[in-house]
Order: structure tokens, then sequence, then C-alpha cells
């Protein structure tokens, strides 16, 4: 299986370096084609402007619509293209980050907002007022597995249903169903590691031997059961839930069956 | 009152920038301070690196430990404090941004990833196993107000209680609480306009006077009333609701009293 990693941190010799490479090993171990997307090595343009199009700048930027004419013609900038041939090459795609402020470090959101495409990631599919587009669980990545590998340094308990940061599903629900599932990813569970300024030898064997066992069963371990909107759950174009699914729940957790 | 519009859209002349230029008007003709940090115009760094210190590199890269020498020995970037500056400046900071992949756009994220310094807007206050810092309802912007100002492509059905994006105000909980509650600020109810493809002039009109209300109202607004750490209602360190503070509640609305 060909495999992709996006990851997101600035130092090698730390404990995502020694995480991403413990990731790249077993998984090239078990026979997989690994590719890593090191977006602080590669210096990654994290910011979303005119520049990301080769064509002659109009009166004004429009960041769809300039996204979707470059994309249809070929202009788009080419570390751009390398990075949608690298996730149309891949069957799994891992995104690697530590959560910082509840959310993808910069880099890594400007990797999702440049390389996510209208024509490519959204804007897929008929857009009418019967059909709101190939998307959230149809769409140009459709087929294709995903999975968050990320770290914090709070607490397991301070991300819990009751915890003060709010519970990590909930934290992780814009990126999973709303980068991932969006595309048409089928979207594993997540693999957190908690805590992270007291890792030391025994919890760092303690989280390889979890992580190898979450890598060596990517291709059979159930996704995320995430609604799909054009499986007839949800009315059209309002996109709310039908009233007699699942009545009475509302929130993140209503998308997931 | 002295107000801080940190703005975050890469076209003047865009519905963003249409509102933003109205918000300043009418903030200044009210006569309250205004500035206005222009994340595009500014060309800011969006990625936060071992280059936001002018200390000797070490031979690792510590985001936290880095960021917390940079600060206490005034080693920051001249960047990152003159942001700083301007928060303690303002007595309200206004985020104005697009929604995009249902977060802020990058170049905002990593203003906040480099303005939060440690020692600044975390790490603050003791943290020990009875007191787990100045957060949450304190810190070092406490007595602030602060509010967001978003625009989305899509229907507010779409972010409705059981609409497919999830509810608005579940999207936004990891910034407003998050990002604004957690060094402080008190964070006044959102300015949401959705579905930005179809504004006309009516509808232009229209989200301008409800803005207007919404900033002529700014210092009598009620906060949205997130639960404060160091109140009494969250076991310490664990950080979980004590179980009598709203039984069987859990999620992020648990957080809001």
């Amino acid at each position: 299986m060909n495999v992709l990693i996006v990851y997101a941190h600035p130092e090698p010799q730390s404990l995502n370096g020694s995480l991403r490479d413990f990731s790249v090993q077993r998984l090239e171990a078990a026979g997989h084609e690994v590719q890593v997307s090191d977006l602080y090595a590669m210096q990654w343009k994290a910011t979303l402007d005119a520049n990301d199009s080769t064509a002659q700048p109009g009166d004004r930027f429009n960041p769809s619509l300039d996204s979707q004419q470059a994309f249809a013609q070929g202009l788009q900038s080419k570390d751009i293209e390398l990075e949608q041939e690298k996730l149309l090459w891949a069957d799994t795609v891992i995104l690697q980050f530590p959560l910082w402020w509840f959310s993808m470090p910069a880099i890594l959101k400007g990797w999702v907002e440049r390389v996510y495409a209208y024509g490519f990631a959204y804007g897929v599919g008929e857009h009418s007022d019967v059909r709101w587009g190939d998307r959230y669980g149809e769409g140009t990545l459709a087929g294709k597995r995903a999975m968050l590998i990320v770290t914090t340094g709070g607490w397991e308990s301070h991300y819990a249903q009751r915890g003060i940061n709010g519970p990590i599903d909930d934290i992780l629900f814009p990126i999973q169903h709303g980068i991932l599932h969006y595309p048409g990813f089928e979207v594993l569970p997540p693999f957190v590691l908690y805590r992270t300024g007291r890792v030391d030898e025994a919890r760092f064997a303690e989280a390889c031997n979890a992580l190898g066992q979450r890598l060596d069963e990517l291709e059979q371990t159930s996704p995320i059961p995430f609604r799909r909107q054009n499986a007839g759950e949800y009315e059209i174009p309002a996109l709310t839930l039908k009233p007699d699914i699942a009545p009475g729940c509302k929130g993140f957790s209503a998308h997931i069956e």
C-alpha cells in the first residue's frame, strides 16, 4: 500500500520526529511504500494568496475562483501540484502534528488551504438545489483512508468528556469530518499521545507499541462511521439531518452513525 | 476605548475588506481608537520556528521552552513584540476572518502561535497539583473583551444544530474558548455572515446594519459565560468538571454556565 505522511513539527529531534521515524520504519518493514511531506523541512509556504497561481494577476484576488481557474487550467504553483499528486498516489494519508491551540499548526493548515484546490477537494460534482456536490463521503479522495497522529501537552483527562479543553473527538471533528471526510477519505480513529512533557523511555516504548499496532492494522481498522451527505439522510439544500434520522440528536456526534 | 482588529483576508476589495473598512469607520465615529493588524498586508510570518527568537540557536528547537526564554529575556522577534504590545494596549480585540476549512486561515493561526508566547498567553501563574496556571478566565489579557467576525460560504442551516458542518458555536469553540477565554478575554457572541457568495447591495447593507449595532454595543454586550478554571468548578489537576457541576452534561457546552 502507498502511505503519505504529512508531518508538521519544526524539530527533527523531537518526540514528534521520533514518532515519525518510527512510523516510516514500521510501515516500510511491512512492505508499504512511504512518502513523507515534512512541511517544515520543505519550508512549505503556509499562506494562501495570489501567488498560488501562475496566471496573470487579475484586479481582485478571489481565493475560490482563482483556485478553480488555476486548477482547471494547469496554472497551479508547482508545490501545490506535487502535493496533489502525492494525495492521488496514496492509499492512506496520515497527518501528524502537535496540537497547538486546539488545532493543527499553521503550516499544516496552510497545506490544506493551498493543496485543497477548488475542483480538487471542493467544488467537485453537481451543485444545485437537488445535489450539493460530491463531498462528505464522496469526492476526489474517495476510497482512500486517512488517520491523524496527534500529540498534546495536556493530560488525557483534560480532553475527556467533561475535561476543560473539551473532548478530543470534538476538537478533532473539524479536521476529521471537515477536512478528511469532506473530500472522500474514510477516517480511522486518531492516535493521540497526551502529556508529551512527561515522556520517558518507558512511555515512549509504550507509545511506539500502541502506534505500531495501529499502523499494522491500517487496512483492517473500521473507519469512524461519518454519515454520507448524498445517502438520503440530509435535506438538500438545507443540509440538515432529516427529522427521522437520529431524532433529537444534535451537534457533531449527530453526524456519526 | 482602544480596539484592535486582527484581520486575515488576502484581498482588500473583498466582502471582508468592506466589512473591515466599515468597522473601522463605525468605531472611530463613536470615538474609539482603532488599530488594525492586517496580516496579509503586513506579510505576517505564519510559521512558528527557531527564528522567532534572536537567541543563539541551541541544538534542538523546543517550541515552548524557546518561546519562554525569548519572552522572559526580551529576545523575541520584533514583529511578535509589536503584536503583544497591541494586545496590551487594546480594551477589545476583534479577530476577523473568512472560515476556511472550518477554522481560521493559516496566517491568523500563525499569528496566534507566535504572538501567544509562553509567559504571555500560556504558562502564566503557578502550575502545580493544586493550581493549574492563570488561564481559562484569568491571565495576561483578563479584563479585556474579544469578539469574532466570521464569514462563511455555507448557509446558516449548514451550521445549524443538525446542519452537516456542525453547529457554528461548536466549530468556533476551540477559538472562542481555547484561544480567547484561555488567556483571560471575556468573549462576546460572534458576528457571523453566511452565504458570502450571495451578498448583493441589500444584503450588504443589512449586514452592516447588524454589525454596526454589535460594534455600538461592544461595551454592554454580555459575554459568553464560559466557566472559570480556578473558580472551584473543576477538579485539579484532572481539570474535569466536579460531579455536582452540570451533572450529566458533557462536551463543549458543559463549559458554559
